[in-house]
């Protein structure tokens, strides 16, 4: 395990400090941020130190305000595109005219972040207050004591937060390589405009209302999303989609009231048990989905997108040692090939508490999120519908709300099914556009092995609702480690992503 | 619903407002609470404030040194039974030598709680802020908003906090008996020692030590324990055992780091299907355990309390309506009958987080805690054994620690089982015993309808380590309210349950 790991460690190493001959671009751009990482990396922990859960209202504009400071430090025309409601968050957006470009592109990344539970990060490590830690929690890493602003920064460091690697990471690597080439003179080959989305964690559930507002401002001919993990080696990858999303929230109920198990034990039905065998008969321990109908509509890849995913370079082996893993759900499919499929996950599950807190008792109600992921052919509301089919099937009275006190006398299996967001369908663009391929050239340039290219990647971006809105293509270039615990506790990013992000994004606002 | 609730409240009021005859006693006994009922709940009060945590041991401390003050004011001869380990917490423990008496009684009571979840509680109802509530919560019961010390005291009100039934309500109960007796000029027919322990809700660990070391002071005739609810009709009941217990802690492992269930859905083994597979293979929807030999080991009851069992009157239809429940996990059986047999109940589960709280990951791990209540005939450890047996039956490796690297490469189904408390096996007294008939007589001389008399509690009373210890047998009187919430949130004990007590316990001082 050891030596596995110190493989891999080296093997990142290598890749993401490149020995090979940069570009003269790359040698300017580095040379740029050598000068000025200790004040780049103090702006970002600012921006980290800013709440950014969605629902997070005040906070979430306190952000959006930053950045909004942070494009004026840039010399880009930054604005908030809002709506009338107050449930609504802006998108930060900043735009560059370039004189003579002929080519506009929108340069998209998301400022907000997922719900942290504090209580579950590792001692040291908190969602909102940036540090630098030695390496990732599961590998032992820990928060480098003493550090202060100044002081040297190891490219191996991870900085630590909610939003570090997803998705602020993003505003930084994009704001900072526009600064990057402004500083080294040199022009970028299309007008560039900046879309900071401050919704993307719950679903942009205001974003058609954003676009449809701002169809003018918006008109460019390619958007590339900054969102997403580079490939699990480190090494560098074009995603040509994304996978759907959407989630939902079960509760079953039991008794009215909280009752003693001793009491009422091997009497009272207990609602964590109705749940927990509801949700043993969707999946198998092998990982094989047990809906009904689950994978039935989905549209094959093609024959170029199946060649690219099987090119992609095999990390399951690695993976599994990092992750202690001794199998996966695979069914003889690589991570990969995962992603041409839906998914169902169990996202979270509660009934009661365990640990120091658990007590002799039958809950009143067990709860559980599911994470549906969809692909090309699947369409949420359908998704859906085949889990809540797949529920019925097994005798449940299946609700939108709380049961009322007759359909509590009627049924004994009651659930609440909630879908809390629309939920998101998959969009992918085709391989072989033109535009296409200069974005894949242009990252290309930066690196001296084969870019990775990635039919989809695995997680969820609102490129469907873009690509349906405003009849424009999308491709996604990610920037950070993939071991970046994203959603979870303990998100971290490895510095080196960063200062490699810079350096692909140049690229890519210069690409011819 | 609402006429069935209704019915079931005018019930209870009228069992626990006896409009019989009350003996010449028991009428001293109530005049005395009447006049001094404001002063008791003040102390009450102040004893509920007290958190009470078992492994809190610096508040524990506090609860038993108050105690003692409670004794000392009753001139009783108060003082901590205690070990030299500072994980053990004291027994309170008091003596009332009667001159001429000839028999010696212990009354068994505890003052440590169950953990608490403060989130847990309705808004303004706290653990360790006892007020007066309309009623429970799951009726609609409201804070009295303005009440202060001296205002008068609706009977029918309920008293919140940790403990307020389970189990201050026994400190509270024999000591103010104890006064009530003095004051109305009565003499104790028995030499009384008073039994407070302090770790009851947490396995009683300390409680064969502190036998051990007490053995002399602990002599008696008779325990009399004060744990447990009345019937849920309001009745009170003698019960002549109790089931044992222990609980299990599972926590299976998946991924070493949190994972995004986008990027890693499909792939990556999640803790949480695979906890809910194994527990659904232990439980079906019908409250059949599925494991091997669940049973196998039981003492079946006797004629005698097969009889009485089945004349304990059935409230299964009200409890369904009142809990909101269209039907129990009876297969046949009464709640009462089910206090027979040995029950596996999911006291917890956990997985990620579930609400606002939730994101979209596959956790490291999940975890759940079982709950194994023992009959006569069962052992704990052989309990235990039998599910472990089948965990280990469908594939699991099993654990008693965190796994190795190693054993993650070697085995895809990963579980750590543990046994934080050894565990307590059940314990039945014959009913036939003079002794035993003596008690019955003395709680149905305070009541005009047949007292019920139950074989067993639903719920664990340290019992079998007294008789087994001490030689000497054990008899239970409950005092508390049925729906006091007791282990969960929102525990209360209704006023009129804490008046009845007290003339239960006079009578019983008392006995001839």
């Amino acid at each position: 395990m050891n030596l596995a790991r110190f493989a891999l460690s080296v093997m990142v190493l290598s890749l993401t400090a490149p020995a090979f001959g940069a570009s003269p671009l790359q040698e300017k751009v580095r040379t740029w941020r050598v000068a000025h990482e200790r004040e780049l990396i103090d702006e970002y922990r600012e921006l980290l130190a800013i709440p950014n859960i969605t629902v997070d209202r005040a906070n979430i504009r306190r952000n959006a305000d930053f950045i909004v400071a942070m494009m004026k430090r840039r010399g880009i025309a930054g604005r908030l595109l809002t709506l009338p409601s107050p449930n609504s968050n802006p998108v930060v957006f900043g735009e560059v005219k370039v004189p003579g470009a002929t080519r506009t592109l929108v340069l998209y990344a998301h400022y907000d972040g997922q719900p942290v539970n504090p209580a579950q990060w590792a001692p040291g490590w908190e969602p909102f207050a940036p540090k630098f830690a030695t390496g990732p929690v599961e590998q032992g890493g820990k928060i480098v004591e003493g550090w202060k602003s100044g002081d040297p920064i190891d490219p191996q460091w991870r900085l630590t937060g909610r939003g570090a690697a997803d998705d602020k990471a993003g505003v930084f690597a994009l704001l900072n390589a526009y600064s990057a080439l402004v500083a080294s003179g040199a022009k970028p080959s299309a007008n560039l405009k900046f879309f900071f989305e401050g919704e993307e964690e719950f679903g942009s559930t205001s974003l058609r209302d954003i676009i449809a507002a701002h169809r003018e401002a918006l008109r460019s001919d390619l958007w590339i999303v900054l969102d997403g993990p580079c490939h699990p080696s480190g090494k560098k990858v074009v995603m040509f989609g994304a996978r759907g999303d959407v989630n939902m929230h079960l509760t079953v109920f039991g008794p009215k009231r909280p009752l003693h198990s001793g009491n009422y034990g091997n009497w009272a039905p207990n609602p964590s048990q109705l749940l927990v065998n509801l949700l043993a008969s969707m999946k198998d321990d092998d990982g094989r989905v047990l809906v009904a109908g689950f994978d039935d509509d989905v549209t094959p890849l093609t024959a170029a997108e199946r060649r690219a995913m099987m090119a992609i370079p095999s990390i399951e082996g690695d993976l599994k040692r990092e992750l202690g893993l001794a199998r996966s759900e695979t069914l003889g499919r690589t991570l990969f090939e995962g992603f041409a499929l839906p998914s169902l996950s169990i996202n979270g599950i509660q009934g009661a508490n365990v640990g120091a807190q658990a007590a002799n008792v039958i809950p009143t109600v067990a709860r559980a999120v599911l994470d549906l992921r969809l692909v090309p052919g699947n369409d949420a509301p359908r998704q859906v519908a085949k889990v809540v089919a797949h529920i019925k099937a097994r005798g449940w009275h299946v609700l939108d709300r709380d049961p009322t006190d007759g359909e509590r006398a009627q049924h004994a299996k009651l659930i609440r099914v909630e879908i809390k967001s629309a939920g998101t369908n998959a969009q992918r663009t085709p391989m072989d556009l033109p535009i296409a391929q200069s974005v894949v050239a242009a990252v290309q340039s930066t690196v001296d092995y084969p870019v990775i290219l990635m039919p989809s990647l695995g997680g969820t971006l609102p490129s469907i609702v873009i690509e349906e809105m405003l009849g424009v293509k999308l491709l996604t270039v990610p920037v950070v480690n993939a071991d970046n615990n994203q959603h979870a506790e303990n998100e971290n990013v490895q510095v080196q992503f960063l200062w490699n992000g810079i350096e692909t994004y140049a690229a890519l606002m210069t690409m011819p």
